[in-house]
Parts: C-alpha cells; structure tokens; sequence
C-alpha cells in the first residue's frame, strides 16, 4: 500500500525536476542563449518558478507530512525520517509567505535589479535609492511573516541561507577575527613587497583553458556528470544528474582563471558528492550555503593558494602555459597567488581581507533591515566603514555600496555565508589535515582524490541530514571557531611576506 | 472584459511555455549534457511533457473553445478563429491520449533513444529490439487512442506530422515516383562516372565552420535569435523566441558539413520567419513537418546543389578553405555536389536516391504498426527492400535498420514528411522561378535574401492558416505533384552526367 511517504516523496521530486529543469533554463541564459531570447526566456523562468511554489505548498503537502508525524509505528527509516524534517522546515517556511507579497517580490526584485544596473552603470546612488527603500519595506514584511516569536527580523532573512544561524552568534565569531585580520591587514601591508608579476602575465584563452581544466580533472572533478563553460560570472548549478560550471578567462589574469575554476570546481564536487539515490530530497541537497562555499574556499585557497599545490601544479603550468613560465617558479607563483593588498571590490578581494568586505555589509545590512540605518545614509556608513576595516577611502558608490548585485535582488543575509565558508573551510582542511597525516605531501603529488574523497565521506555525502552547526562538530570534534582560519593565515601569509624577494 | 478567447489563449501560451521549456532539454540532451545524465532528463521530459498534456487537456480549454464557437456576435477577427480552429485540433487531438500513457510514451523514448545509441554502436540490432517491440507496442495504443473510425493505425499517426496526409494518397504519389526514380538511377549509374573528388579533400574543422557559417550567414540566418552547434545528428529546434541548429563535421566530408548546415538552416529560415506576435500560438507555428522538410530541402538542393550556388560559392569556400581548393572550380564542385551513387545510409543520400531511402521505411512501418511485421523479422525485409529499391547488398545492421534515430524516439508516421518535402520544395523553387525572373540570376550573385523574402511572404508567415494542400495550392497554383521534383532531377542530373569529365 502506498504510504504518506511515499506520496509526498514523489510529489516533491517532481517539485524538484521543476527546480532542475529551471536551473538548466537559468545556466543557457549565461552561457549559450542568444541575446534576443531573453523575454520569452524571462516567461519559461517565471512559469516555472511559480509551478514549482504550486507544488510546494499543496495543502497535501500538509496533509502528508502530518500523516508522517503522527505515525504511531516506526515505519520510516532514519533517512525517511531525515527527509521528512527537510520538507516540513521547506513547507513551513513557503506556506508563510502570502502569494500576493512573493509576487510583489518577484517583480520588484526583477525591476530593482534592472535599476541597480543602471545606477551603478551611471555611478549615481540616487537612481538606486528609492528602489532600495522599496526592497527593505518589503523584506522587513517578508521577515514578519517569517519570523519565530523573539527572533529579529535580521536572522529569519538569513535563516533561509543558513539553517540557524543568527547576527548574535555571529558577532561573537566576527568580533575576534576583524580584530585580527585589521592587524594582520596593517603588519603585512607595512612590509615588503611580493612579486606578483606573473599574475599579469598575458596568456591565450586556449592554453589558460587546458591548463584550468587539468587542475579541475585532477580535483577528481566527474566529466561525465558535468562540464565547464564560460559566463561573464562564474557559477556552479545542478541541471539534475549533472553538474555545472562556469568559469571566465582574461589574457592577463590566469590566477584569476585558476582561482574562479578551483572555486567553482569545489562546489561542484560538493554537488558530485551527494547520494546519487537521494537526489530530489532533502538528504541529496546541500546542507548550507555556508558549507557549500566552505568547500569552494577550501579548494580555492586551502589547496589552490598552498606552497605544496604548487609543487605539482608548477610543471603543468609549464606544460600547457609554455614560455609564460619563463623567469619563474613555484615558489614565485606561490607567493604571486598569496598576495595581501586591501582593495576596493569584494570579489577582487584577496584571502585575508575579504572577509573585511563581508563584514561591511554584514553591519549595514542589519541596520537596514532593523530600520536604524536609512537607506540615504548607506553611502556615508559603507565608506566610513571601509576606511575603518580596510583603511581605504572609497572614491565613488560604484566602487562602493553599489558594487554588490546581492540587495538589488534580495539577498538580504546572504553575504555572512561567505565568511562562514571561510571559516568551516579553514577547520575542514586543519581536520583533513590531522587525519591523513598530512595535506601538503598528498597535494604536493597531486593526490587531490584522497581529500576528495574524505570531504565526500565526511560531509557530503549527508546532504541535509545534520544542521550546519551539528555538522562541524561531527567533522571536526569542535565548534566553528575563527582560530583555524586565523592560524592558517597568519602562518601562511607570515612565511610568504618574511621569505618572498622584495622588489 | 476578459473574453474566452483571452483566457484560452493566455493558458495555452503557458503550455507553449512548457513546450519550448522541453525543447530545451532536448537541445541540450543532443548538444551538452554530460552522458552520466540522461535517466534524469529523461524523468524532467516526462514531467513537462505530462504537464503540457494536462495543461492542453484542461476541461477549460474545452469549455472555452465551445464559448469561442457558440459566440454568435464577430468578435474574434480572422487570426483569432484560424487560431481557435487550431486550437479545437489540438485539443480534440490530444484528449484522445490518456496522460498516462503520455508520460509513459516520453519516459520510454528517451530510454529507447539511449538504448539505440548503444545497439548503434555495437552493431547489435538484439540489443534494440526489445526497445522497439515496446516502442511499436505503445505507438500502436496512441494510434488506437487517436484513430477515426475506419482511419488506420498508421494514417493516425501520420497526420500528427502532417494534417491531412494519409497510406493511400502518399502510395499514389509515390508509385510513379519510385519507377522514375529507379530508372534515373539506373540510367545515370551505366553512364559516366564524375569527378568527386573534392567531396573527400581533408580540411580543419575550424576552416569548415567559418565556411559554413559564412553561407548561412548569407542566406540570412538571423544569429541574433539563433545559434548553430554540433550534434551527432544535425537538427533544429525552436527554445523559446530563439532557433537552434546543429551540424556536424568530418575532416573529408566538407560538402556534407556543408549540404547539412543548408539543410538545417532552411528548417531555422522557416522557424524565424514564423510571426513573433503570434509566437505561442497555432499562427506561430509551422503547419506540417512536410513543409518544414520543404524549407531545409530547398535550400539544401535547389540552391546549394545548383550551377547558380556555386558561382557565387566557390570564391567563398576558396576564402575559408584555402589550399584545400587548389584543381578545383566552381563547375567541378557542382558536379561533386550532385553525384548519384546508391548508398547505404539515408543521411548521406544523394537527391535522387533520396526517396528511395524514404519508400524502404515507408513501407515497413507501415507493416510494424499494423502488425504485419514482426519487430525480430525488421533486419531481413529492410535488407530485402534495399536491394529491391536500391540495387545494393546491407552488409550489417549499423548500416541497415539501425541507422535512424526516428523509430526509437517515436516518429512512426514520420518518414514520408522528407518525401513530401522534396515534392514540395521543387513545386516551390519552381514558383519562385517564375515570379522572381530566374532564380539562377540571384543565386549566382549571392541574393539569397530576395529568396528568403519570398518564402517568408508566401509560407513563413502564415504559421498554421492554412492546411498543407491548401498552402501548395494558394503558393504554386497546383496541388502537390511529382512532375516538378522529376524535371528538376533529370533536368539538372541529365546535365551534370553529360558534361561532366569522366575518369
């Protein structure tokens, strides 16, 4: 007979084939579809999106988790029982926004977003301005219906991106590590230079490509479940079984290429991960946005940015870069891929200041959201804080607050999982590292697979089964502390400033 | 007031929506999709597709088709009721298919499909045929479930692919075709032989793309709205407001590159020449696969297989393919591109061995859906066709009854379209002769837009306003007729086997 299980399980996996399919819709737009396509491409998405919320909060949707919860005999097993905690978090929280507010949403998100194109094209905060107070209004309302008794408003929003996380325990984590990043910031800045000349080395497409996509299949990347192409921002989605990336080439930035690949070659081995049998519930989906950035940073900077990477990638650079290698070495390159120089744009920022960028938004945003800032006063608050954390002056809001596309279209507590993935990477890799006897002799032979496969052991192959929280503390025997991070930092970058050539 | 009319044509976009949502998935399950993913695709295809059914099979759309009809004041202008008309086809067409059997059918075809590409590849027609057996088991459900009383299982599903076409019409079109086709191919095969060899130049893919691109560029492919890729199997498909084609490449087969990118590209000029104000609508669709096949052979045979093509062409493939040129010319070229050899595979044919191809499967499908013919007995009466048509010995099954993707995707109804198409195309080309002064003229200067001008005037446009015969007959003043397609050939082949060099 067939149980409540197993109809809400076939009824939202076909909510999720609706998900997958409009990720495939939403990966042609940045990759292959012609320009002239976009309005009716606009449509396919919309109609998607709201055939899937149909679907989601179907009053049987209700029904059935409730027939689940009230089952008297213990008929789900633990992964039946896991999932069923997934949908119920997924279905509380879509059945508490009004259609008519996620309607609204949409199509202001869709027309601020337009207006924050041209108001940072124009360099003109003032374009913006009004559609900014429109989206706070309209996320504080959003937050309102979905937030707890006691919470604020500020963590329901960012409750949706990281399952329990808030801004108190997040000041707590932050406190600690501005303080620390701001004096490291300001120690190295003070002193030598780092050559990091071949960062600017002018390189053909073809030969960066084979060259990304070496360091991407070594990864242990699955090519035949996924593929790379190139967008002008480099993303990863799911299209179902398979798994996407993008990445973007410039002549004269090929760690910019590395970096955007291993970056986004880890959160596709992430995606890789997951239980091939669960995918379209709860137990096949990621945990967290802050895990999932967790194993981007790890592959991107825990490996990408090692002394002991370089050690193996140095004669495959050489191999597919040829004469650009000329005049260096792995050593220089090391030390080029590990360069500290406070700069204006969060995704230009470099391993120990980004976080300073992150930590900006995240005071601001909370403010806005809580109404104790204004939005006429983001402009004057961003570039205060700027000179504080980075100790830089920001020249115009283009270079400022309207850098981001993240509030144009409401991401409003999104930006802290950023930071959050730093941190767990940083206590993933010091874990990995104590567990098989070393990471820098299995990267310095390229045995990328063996770490692969403990991150795919440890903490992909989950899914949602634990909370993020649960998580880091089944991996790594603790709880999520900035000391990892701030550790490899500091040791990191200590070496590469005390032993590089000065110029 | 909100009519009918609105909300039927408001919810059937939606289904279009869907459609060219699927379209997508297909496209991209040929071109991109990694191969590790093909049972999910194969879940999302049966999804849309059972969404769309149940979308185009709503009781509403009833209801509202009725209200449309019953309205006795002349509300709906003369676009509005040719759509309803096509609408009332659709509809009485598809609430004769169960949704069931629907999701059935598109689950079964993307396996079949999957397993076809293995038998292909090992040669193995066993391996396939237990997906056949199925495949021609359901397909015998659908005719059922579609058929009038008396209208055979066959005639069912071949007026899916082109209204109004039916065994016994087809039959008298084709028998004196066949005979005059079998003499030609006699007659030219005695004679001499013409000197292909620059069907077999090697060339570099990239030299053969730009070559290529350049012609469909001139013909006036609109890249704005299209794109052209490569698949194992050249198509094209609509995603949306955007025409996609693909080809394929062989280092020595550059006029095959070149006869399919033609081909393919007559197929997008017909999609892009559809109304976009009708887009979602019947009006904005192509009436019948038959004259779709009309559009491609046109450009692919009466142009690019023509005297007049390759003055024109033969400075631009000198351009782009360079040395590879070198003892050739433009009337060499022409007589290459117009060599009649009977061959094994349909897609390589020749232009007058063509149909004889097309007759083979016409006649066996025709045995399969009525039963007549056992899916294990396939392999031996194609062979037995082939040498009866053809003159020629099947050596294996890879290159017999396993050489055509159509059977096991479902197309059952579907080969004689291509018939219908050549038909057509030369009734057409003989029109455009005739009302735009001499076709050659423009052709030898690379005009083609005039030619494109004209289509779209007299076909494109039109979408589904009228019925294929009707069309032919408003077009070229005739009904459909195998005169034109037979002067043509033994016209133009006539031509190329007298002054041709024999060697």
């Amino acid at each position: 007979m067939r149980s409540a299980y197993d109809d809400l399980s076939a009824h939202l996996r076909a909510a999720a084939l609706l998900g997958s399919t409009a990720a495939l819709l939403a990966w042609d737009q940045e990759t292959f579809m012609p320009k002239g396509a976009g309005d009716v491409r606009a449509d396919q998405l919309a109609l998607l999106a709201q055939l899937q919320h149909e679907r989601a909060t179907d009053p049987r949707v209700g029904a059935w988790l409730a027939a689940c919860d009230a089952d008297p005999r213990p008929q789900l097993d633990l992964d039946q029982r896991a999932n069923v905690v997934g949908w119920r978090r997924d279905f509380d929280r879509a059945t508490k926004l009004p259609s008519a507010l996620v309607a609204e949403l949409a199509q202001l998100e869709s027309k601020a977003q337009q207006a924050w194109v041209q108001a940072r094209h124009k360099n003109s905060f003032a374009r913006f301005q009004p559609w900014l107070e429109r989206m706070v209004a309209l996320h504080q309302q959003k937050a309102d219906c979905l937030r707890a008794p006691g919470q604020s408003r500020w963590d329901a929003l960012a409750d949706l991106y990281e399952p329990g996380m808030c801004a108190k325990d997040l000041r707590s984590l932050f406190g600690p590590l501005r303080q620390r990043l701001v004096a490291l910031r300001e120690r190295l800045t003070a002193g030598r230079l780092v050559d990091d000349s071949f960062s600017r080395v002018v390189i053909a497409e073809p030969q960066q490509e084979a060259f990304v996509r070496a360091v991407v299949t070594a990864m242990g990347f699955d090519f035949s479940c996924g593929r790379i192409d190139r967008s002008a921002h480099p993303f990863c989605t799911r299209v179902g079984a398979d798994v996407r990336l993008t990445t973007r080439f410039h002549r004269d930035r090929v760690l910019d290429a590395l970096g955007s690949t291993m970056h986004e070659g880890g959160h596709g081995l992430y995606e890789q991960g997951l239980e091939p049998a669960h995918l379209g519930t709860p137990l096949g989906e990621a945990v967290s946005l802050g895990i999932h950035e967790s194993q981007s940073r790890l592959w991107e900077n825990h490996v990408g940015r090692s002394a002991a990477f370089w050690q193996w990638c140095w004669p495959q650079a050489q191999h597919h870069l040829g004469s650009a290698c000329a005049g260096h070495d792995a050593a220089t390159v090391f030390a080029a891929a590990n360069v500290v120089r406070p700069s204006l744009i969060r995704v230009e920022a470099d391993e120990a200041t980004y976080d300073l960028h992150v930590m900006v938004r995240f005071e601001l945003e909370q403010q806005l959201i809580d109404g104790e800032l204004a939005v006429a006063n983001l402009p004057s608050e961003w570039n205060r804080l700027y000179r504080e954390f980075l100790g830089i002056e920001v020249p115009d809001d283009r270079s400022g607050c309207l850098q981001d596309v993240h509030w144009s279209c409401g991401l409003f507590g999104y930006f802290p999982t950023y930071t959050l993935g730093n941190l767990y990477a940083a206590q993933f890799a010091a874990a990995a590292d104590r567990e098989l006897g070393g990471l820098g002799p299995l990267l310095a032979r390229g045995q990328f697979t063996t770490l692969r496969e403990w991150l795919r052991r440890h903490i992909h192959r989950h899914g949602r089964r634990h909370t993020p929280a649960e998580l880091c503390r089944l991996v790594t025997g603790s709880p999520l502390s900035p000391e990892p991070f701030l550790h490899h930092l500091e040791s990191k970058l200590g070496g590469v400033y005390a032993v590089s050539s000065s110029r």
